[in-house]
């Protein structure tokens, strides 16, 4: 009977007619029906991606098309540059190293988030870089990088700018081209609203140059498969044709809304979570925070594993703890995708109260009430 | 109004009992429910495969554990023994090459299966072969191979023995231990009865000291992150919920009915497909033909591609037709998975009005009478 809320950075909530959609019988991929599905699907996520650059499908986690921006640009021994500032961070320098490439990693501390400066200097003193990798959120730490500032210095080089747009991506601005990002990588399961097992990248003529100068060791993950499949809007392998049929109806609901009404959503939400902790007396872990993930730092005599685990044993709800050097230290609060005015409430009120049994000294109710101030505002 | 009846070799119908139970609220993955269901998903697979191997379960299509099964044993400049016989023999030989292995390929009839003694033949000219590649159903054909022998000599050797059983393992017999096999990939869209989007791979110990001896380039399909992992029953990347939850549903009404039951199910629904074919004057593609998919080949005046259309369009029913070399001469009937006696009495009376409509000359109802027979049979 009890009811569960789920709040964390992915997987998210996923709305009932998305549920329901994907719960109609399967059919053949092979058919007009899916390539009229898949093409619709493409011009839809080319709007909310900002992008008029090719969009591919992918069955697999954001970690495929992560690969695949790596695997498709990279050759053994190729210099690229990476911006390490959490978990994410990692995982580009991981894949960088596993595909033989050499990556300069930018240490970021993290909670902080790349120096455009820093990127312009390594460029300049490695002309030789292939592409900089880098996170539009970070969601290990909730930190949020100036991807416009990074794009207008990296359009200059020869370059690449990829950019792993998974957390983020739908919820808060992201100008593909404007900005010159040139493969921006996205997962289903966060801000578009989906289960996990759909990833999604972005490849600009930029990108394709490089992408034709190699022949990669790739095969389920070839961009070039994939761009000769997509000629009659099929895939190279047997796409997951639940999920995309559950993606159609999602970007339904988001182009109802609007890209850009749906930014100012999340913005609004995250100013109520923001203020809420402050009001409790509890600091921001990230600076500058994103406006879909909120971590949350807790006082010295407070473990973060407990209010995590407290939150979802006692009350149902599933947030996210933190990793690594962040366990313990910080719990991160999603306001992505499916996520409405009633979340924030139920999530603050339920911390509020965590944190009062474990003996954190602030007003109760004062946390909700600062809530209310931002939710009265509209978005 | 019209209803759509899919019987392709993949994607195949989906049990509404699992589709109703995918529609269920998503939740995270990285807790104490998702671990539970991991492990009992692991345990009903291994049963399905007959194996006490290590099986992994991955976000892809079957094509990802394909590759799974190729970069994790595979160095570039190793020598593999490729069955071809097919598209997806063709697939372990692109496999191969995309990853910089040398093929020695083994070039099969479309139709036949691969002989056992080349196998071994070749085996012994090339002491040095890392791994064969087979395919046990080889669905462009409809072929089955006769994996038993192939596994009682490439065991005598240091080679490997890769399957790929995506197209017919949970349908017919798969003995993966006790026939030597030493990794078997298998995907969800097929026997298992699931949306497409999840893919399987069994180790066997001979495969893991083929692994443990290489530093793949690989990352999303790097076994041992997976092996890692699997020891809290986690994945080393977001996994599809909800195709875990519906496959745990799968699994359960496989379990009900027996795997051997099933197997013998899938038999004598193929018989009756056969014998109904034959009586209307119609010759088998495959020799031998695989009990859940069976290769019909077209008579001369009749193109395969307007059957397979006129199925699809003036009757709602999805089969295959045939590919590459096999275009237009064959059309491909699945009786995989959530298949009964009713789908091969609508597909035979559907496909019987067809040719009377093209022309071929053949008493209207003898498919059907002999598929009668089959069916008055028990499995």
């Amino acid at each position: 009977m009890r009811k569960e809320h789920l709040l964390a950075p992915g997987p998210t909530q996923v709305p009932p007619d998305v549920l329901l959609e994907m719960a109609k019988p399967v059919f053949h991929h092979r058919t007009a029906a899916y390539r009229k599905l898949h093409q619709e699907v493409l011009e839809d996520l080319k709007a909310i991606f900002r992008t008029k650059n090719d969009v591919y499908t992918m069955t697999s986690s954001g970690t495929g098309s992560m690969e695949s921006s790596v695997v498709n640009v990279v050759s053994p021994g190729d210099k690229t540059l990476v911006v390490q500032g959490g978990k994410f961070g990692e995982r580009w320098v991981q894949l960088s190293k596993a595909f033989g490439a050499n990556p300069i990693v930018i240490n970021v501390e993290w909670g902080k988030p790349a120096d455009p400066e820093e990127i312009r200097k390594q460029l300049k003193a490695n002309p030789d870089v292939v592409a900089v990798y880098t996170t539009l959120v970070e969601t290990s730490t909730g930190v949020v990088t100036d991807m416009q500032a990074i794009g207008s210095i990296v359009k200059e080089t020869n370059a690449l700018l990829v950019c792993d747009g998974i957390s983020s991506v739908g919820a808060i601005p992201m100008e593909t081209d404007a900005w010159g990002i040139d493969m921006l990588v996205v997962g289903s399961q966060k801000a578009l609203m989906l289960p996990p097992g759909l990833a999604f990248i972005t490849v600009s003529p930029k990108a394709w140059k490089a992408i034709d100068a190699r022949k990669p060791a790739a095969y389920y993950f070839d961009l070039k498969k994939a761009r000769k499949n997509i000629a009659t809007f099929d895939n190279p392998w047997t796409p997951a044709v639940t999920l995309m049929v559950g993606l159609k109806k999602s970007l339904e609901l988001i182009k109802q809304r609007g890209i850009e009404q749906i930014w100012k959503d999340h913005a609004r939400l995250a100013r109520a979570t923001r203020a809420a902790v402050k009001a409790m007396g509890l600091k921001l872990f990230a600076d500058p925070p994103a406006d879909c993930v909120t971590a949350v730092l807790m006082p010295e005599s407070i473990d973060g594993e407990t209010v995590f685990k407290k939150l979802r044993g006692d009350h149902g709800i599933t947030i996210a703890g933190g990793q690594d050097q962040a366990k313990g230290r910080i719990i991160r609060i999603s306001n992505m995708g499916y996520v409405d005015d009633s979340d924030v409430v139920i999530i603050i009120s339920a911390l509020e109260r965590v944190l009062a049994e474990m003996g954190h000294k602030f007003a109760l109710g004062s946390g909700l009430a600062a809530a209310q101030q931002e939710l009265m505002q509209k978005a």
